[in-house]
């Protein structure tokens, strides 16, 4: 398995998930910021020029899986013996609530920050979308301690992808303007994942 | 199971897949322009104020399950025999891929014509926004057309929830200043959904 990635972005949290997992894959690094992602080269591989993009290889045919919650839960899948994953189908379907959350809505309000030309082709008002970025951030993390973190992992008891993903966003509230320590609950979160090796091993090449 | 749906909305897709099950559902319409979302008892159900939100009942206790990715694949999950996403692990994460990639992007393009408060304060930002959203859509559509929909259906030979989920958001096209015609392929996906039955009698509910 081949992950192209980027620091500190999305991808991260399939990068930490690959290393929690422990068998062999290879990590490409892409520079956003020096535009590698629009390179013809990563355009066939992901020709929506966007990081995380997960290389298969399904014998003959390279596969590519591209976006978050898709490819966390087939990691999830695909080793079962690691409960990454609820296999019941409720648990399942919370699971998926909570990371279809953080991708459509908590990835969106930060990425208003510094990608607000995806959405208006006027300096100002990309000005004015980074200015609401603190405050819908803190907003999506009230909410998810309020509502959708159980403890001490996000689905309770088990350690789970939804803990790499939330875990990557989180480390974007600084950047954003938000004190973590505001979130008692995210605070302990992120300690708990920064005690886990393989999570330190990816974090400390993501900064 | 109960659906808190709003006509055109999302949550059309789920409402769709209900009537496609064929299974006693009651189905609860919201009207968004008239803040249902905000009263304290739909807040009770669905703190994110958003539709859809879908309650079941499991026993003694009422869930409520949101996000629209994670309630489609959990209406295919409970109902097998309708296959209406694929068991395989791989093909599964493909569906998933599709539906999030609706949910992260496609859905939040659209938004950005009416929502635009959720990420500026300032009303000629808005107004900026929703002036991009026909290029951002037909982006989206241009994209989905080359890379996701296989033929006849999205996954290819079998009617899926990624049907209902792309069936939906064609739908806001027109509005967002798309001529659907100018994607023959998701002109002739709709028309091929408007041919079921249960599409029709859902369809007819949501104009
Ligand atoms: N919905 C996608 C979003 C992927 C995405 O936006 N990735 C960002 C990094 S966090 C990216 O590649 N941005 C590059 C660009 O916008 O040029 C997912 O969940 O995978
Ligand atoms: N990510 C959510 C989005 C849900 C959503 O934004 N729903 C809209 C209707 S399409 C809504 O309820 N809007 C009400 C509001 O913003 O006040 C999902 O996929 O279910």
């Amino acid at each position: 398995m081949k992950l192209y990635y980027s620091k500190l972005s999305s991808s991260m949290a399939v990068h930490l998930v690959l290393e929690e997992i422990g068998k062999p894959y290879e990590a490409i690094q892409m520079d956003l910021d020096s535009q590698h992602q629009f390179t013809p080269e990563f355009l066939e591989i992901n020709p929506k020029g966007r990081v995380p993009a997960l290389v298969l290889d399904e014998g003959e045919k390279k596969v590519v899986l591209t976006e978050v919650p898709a490819i966390l839960s087939y990691l999830a899948q695909i080793n079962p013996e690691l409960s990454l994953m609820p296999t019941d189908t409720l648990e399942f379907a919370k699971a998926q609530s909570f990371n279809a959350y953080l991708s459509s809505t908590v990835h969106v309000a930060h990425a208003h920050r510094r990608r607000g030309s995806r959405w208006s082709d006027c300096a100002e008002c990309r000005t004015s979308m980074a200015a609401k970025v603190a405050s819908n951030m803190s907003e999506c993390f009230a909410f998810i301690q309020a509502h959708y973190l159980k403890k001490p992992w996000v689905l309770g008891d088990s350690f789970s992808v939804c803990d790499a993903y939330l875990f990557t966003i989180s480390r974007w509230l600084e950047g954003d303007g938000v004190d973590i320590n505001i979130f008692p609950e995210i605070r302990r979160h992120a300690d708990a994942m920064l005690a886990r090796p393989p999570i330190q091993r990816i974090a400390a090449l993501h900064c």
